[in-house]
């Protein structure tokens, strides 16, 4: 299977770039990116030389569905609304891993992201692909991959909300490495603001709020609202998510984690942690595991989730593979048999 | 005053060495370690030469007695409950930076702290006291000054508490850097661990929760148990504490912050953050300040709470100044006037 | 003493106004940044609030000579060439921390700083002032203070230069935190770039190589070169620079230890180690020290010093202050008596 | 080919074990540790839960000859040295990654590592390998690993010291990667002592001395000695080795850059850079690249060499694979195709 890459200078396009370069059924045709169209991957980074080099090509729609079987957005929201059209127009397969395709209704999106919003006859082409929870459908052709926090969150929250066990507020205290923010220069990402630092940004505000609760509900329709706080910490990948969320009735552990282990039977990329074992951040960057670990606190009858994964990687590109795969009847672990880095 | 310290060479006793160093109406008369008795300073901290460098002497109470107005224990639980018993039999001052006076329960603290306890006639001597929160009494020759993460969560939660403004369960979410685990080794501070990593310790268990609703409880009976979670950063110094808290009724921003300004009308050290601003770690390290900022969700009615400390200054030794400080009657910010590093 | 400072929201400017906040001889008494004019300075940096926050005033000049006793510029090179001018014809005291009046030369500076340097009649009424070899002269009024690299290379040299014994070739190999390159934006100064990295920047080309030679110069003729590499490594503060040179004779441990003692001898902040010991670099940060180590190999006659110093304290602010104590005839550490903050 | 490792919970043995999970020409068929011999892998690492994860076995010879075709001792200096000798004698394959086989002289060894060395008659069937520059022998079945730093030294001195260009001494400014040091407790590993510092170690007196002049002689007798110096860098992977030699006679920049680029002809892993740049530590880390860049001065007639390697993968584990690779006949890249992780 051919596939380009749009975007492909940022850190999702990158990190795409190095998945595919491992996959056994597909291959990247061509790399596309207007502001650098015309060099060498290598001229802007050089660690990609003899690997992963490639010419960027500019993005023009009819070359890119001449020469590949699917293409892969790694654009920035804004980016992917516009770029995407030609391509659902000429029916050619998509995976978008921006914001712009997440949702079913134009006005949430604009209200969300502060941009306009592709068309609607445009967003009903798409289907929201959580790999975990795929059916396939006939829009599969096209598919939006979730945004990072909103994976953290629905994989951590999926085994509950399914099975309708919160009362009311679900508490979510999210935190992030350096990467979730892109390449794009701001004081908060300069090193010496970030370093030794944590901060706490878009409170309640975050672009992913709407994302989840629209799953949410989908799952169960009371969970219509979150409280939800994202932080940046000092370190480049990596989200830790922690949850917290007061049970309907008390349920004993051994019961809450047959709930989650059911959930994920068969899901070779979700990784319940056994009994109270707390995951930390570093088990899961450099690959494409969500590992979920509980703590239940009989006394507030609150239990506590922590859920870890790769921003870039179960977070964007190596989700994006995985929907490929399920896309392609690949098996789903195609190119993403990846061991954590860990040291 | 004539100030001897004990436990010298932990990063508590050497953070109060360097703020006394500056302080106007105190100075250190002498330096006390077991382990390193007969050694200067400067042999262990080659960066304390010339400028905080002294003798480090033997644990000899008498000695100390004679030679000093008050004695601050930095030394770990389980060794100042030994340790301070004979200056309470005579009567000389103390401050005690452990958890080992902090209850006046033998049992409780048994219970968390895993360590035998203080006989509960030495233990009903002493006074637990937040400077910011201080009545003079009868007992206050012998203090018990907070934990670290006590004191971040103490003073981001008291104006709510105080006036009972809480539905229900308190979630706290507090996030240290590595120097709150102390200078002994493990794998969970070696570098390779720790650096890019984020870890989820003592979910429920850590030993701050019984000195933390001991307080709450004092303040208003009902909070007697809390949501309290303990995850390492990797930054050397900062607690940054997130608070999750239900509100019995609505209540406007204006209001809330109200309420957080008049707690802390005339408190130096506590600055309430501008409305809907929320402090990062860094602006305060470096510092006595306990940064405090709020967002109020109207959706689920649920207030957050950042708080942020220096977890070695205003959660240990520069708290342990303040209240010497409130002991002795000089100005409370002697020693104490700090700017922040932040860079 | 009242001093002005100029470009107060760069890290120099506020690492300045932390400095002066504590000097019990000088205060501040205005800032000035034309960029931010108009603001509080706590609106910019919120860790300001209640301790050094202060009006940041516009830059101009007649003002400013008839509110203060001194200006220091904190503005970057290009810059200060501009703004000293008034200042000079007017015969306002002026330290100036820039790169901009450190030569004799106008194209000398014009040909390493790509810039338009400052009219010769100018630059010829500063004097570049490291105040350990400070003699007071007839324009001590106007003083360049030296540069963040040359600060840890010159120091670390003075004693094998002085006394003419290095053969040949002199290798600088300085490693710098991340606040050396100031707080523009740029790539190399992403978080996500320059953690876990390390890189070499301006192999000899670095702007302060000619400054570094021509006080070489001054001391011994023969010193004319130097091969000088700087490079990033990932720390907010701190030069660690490490020199190779080869001895004209041989030498004894006891003989090279003894001339860098004689060198320094009552110079408070030049802490030379002792014998074989090298220091590290969190032992000077956040003070004004310069600690410096040798080891010398007998077998290649090389000796390898090894210098540190933090780079907006004593490569910037602190040696600023330092200055103005020599010029103002204030005790040389005054403000500067700071404790190295370790942990 | 089924690999036995021995040593495998250490960060070489990790990163053994990952790499050969990819391997397709060989496998892991066994995990030794007497320290751990008995539990799972994951039990350890919950990172290498259902990638890599195996039992851990006790180290006995008979079983492991009986069951591999080769092993791998990822032991540290004075264990591979008792280790080995069983596997030597039954002529079974060994890879040793420690510094014991690297000398055919046991007083050497014993002077620098300050250990029992191997008894002769086992040091002469070892050879120490470079894989660049392999040649099959009949020692070729015990390989001796060469160390990290040695690698980045001697592979960037390679093409001048084989070309006899170089004047005199050789000046070696080499940092590291905490990794390096092990997974062994100490205060220098201490997260709080080596987050924000840089320290110089073991000056002129580091174990990987010997090992560079033995294989600097044997390429030129006249490169008896080096100059010599090992830092710590807050970073865990990675060695940024930075080499300044004077040359014989002046040489012009594509004159050099042809002779680095002649020399590492059809040598996949050694990447040498673009004339006038220098490689990052990043671009090389997380995979088996030497990537090297050179800046000629013409007035100090001195040349600068970086060369950057990953620790644990060229300087160890990764080279291991080479060599396992030259053995047994595969493809030199077989389990090394890997791309640099950079963010």
């Amino acid at each position: 299977m051919d596939v380009s890459i749009i975007g492909s200078t940022g850190y999702g396009g990158m990190e795409l770039t190095k998945l595919l370069h491992k996959h056994p059924n597909a291959r990247i045709s061509s790399l596309h990116s207007d502001s650098a169209a015309g060099q060498m991957l290598s001229e802007i980074y050089p660690h990609t030389d003899g690997v992963t080099d490639m010419l960027l090509r500019p993005v023009e729609s009819d070359w890119i569905v001449a020469n590949s079987d699917i293409v892969l957005l790694a654009t920035p929201s804004g980016v992917s609304s516009r770029l995407a059209l030609d391509f659902v127009d000429k029916k050619h397969p998509v995976i978008d891993l921006s914001g712009d395709f997440r949702f079913m209704d134009e006005k949430l999106y604009e209200k969300w992201y502060q941009k306009k919003s592709a068309p609607y006859r445009y967003l009903k082409e798409f289907t929201y692909q959580i790999p975990e929870f795929f059916k396939k459908t006939a829009n599969s052709r096209f598919i939006s991959n979730p945004g990072c926090y909103a994976t953290a969150v629905l994989l951590g929250l999926a085994p509950l909300v399914q099975n309708n066990l919160i009362e009311e507020t679900i508490i979510i205290d999210a935190k992030s490495g350096l990467s979730g923010a892109g390449k794009s220069l701001s004081q908060s990402s300069h090193f010496v603001n970030a370093h030794d630092n944590m901060t706490l940004y878009k409170a309640n505000q975050h672009q992913h709020i709407p994302e989840i609760t629209q799953q949410l509900t989908a799952w169960s329709a009371t969970y219509d609202k979150i409280q939800f706080s994202t932080s940046l910490i000092p370190v480049s990948r990596g989200i830790f998510c922690t949850m917290y969320v007061q049970l309907r009735e008390k349920k004993s552990v051994d019961n809450l984690h047959d709930i989650y282990q059911q959930t994920y039977l068969n899901k070779k990329f979700v990784r319940i942690q056994p009994k109270e074992r707390l995951p930390d951040l570093k088990q899961v960057v450099g690959s494409n595991y969500c590992d979920i670990g509980m703590v239940y606190n009989e006394k507030t009858n609150v239990l506590m989730i922590v859920s870890v994964i790769d921003n870039l990687i179960k977070g964007a590109a190596g989700q994006a593979i995985q929907n490929l795969n399920l896309f392609a009847g690949f098996p789903e672990d195609d190119g993403l048999d990846l061991v954590p880095s860990y040291f």
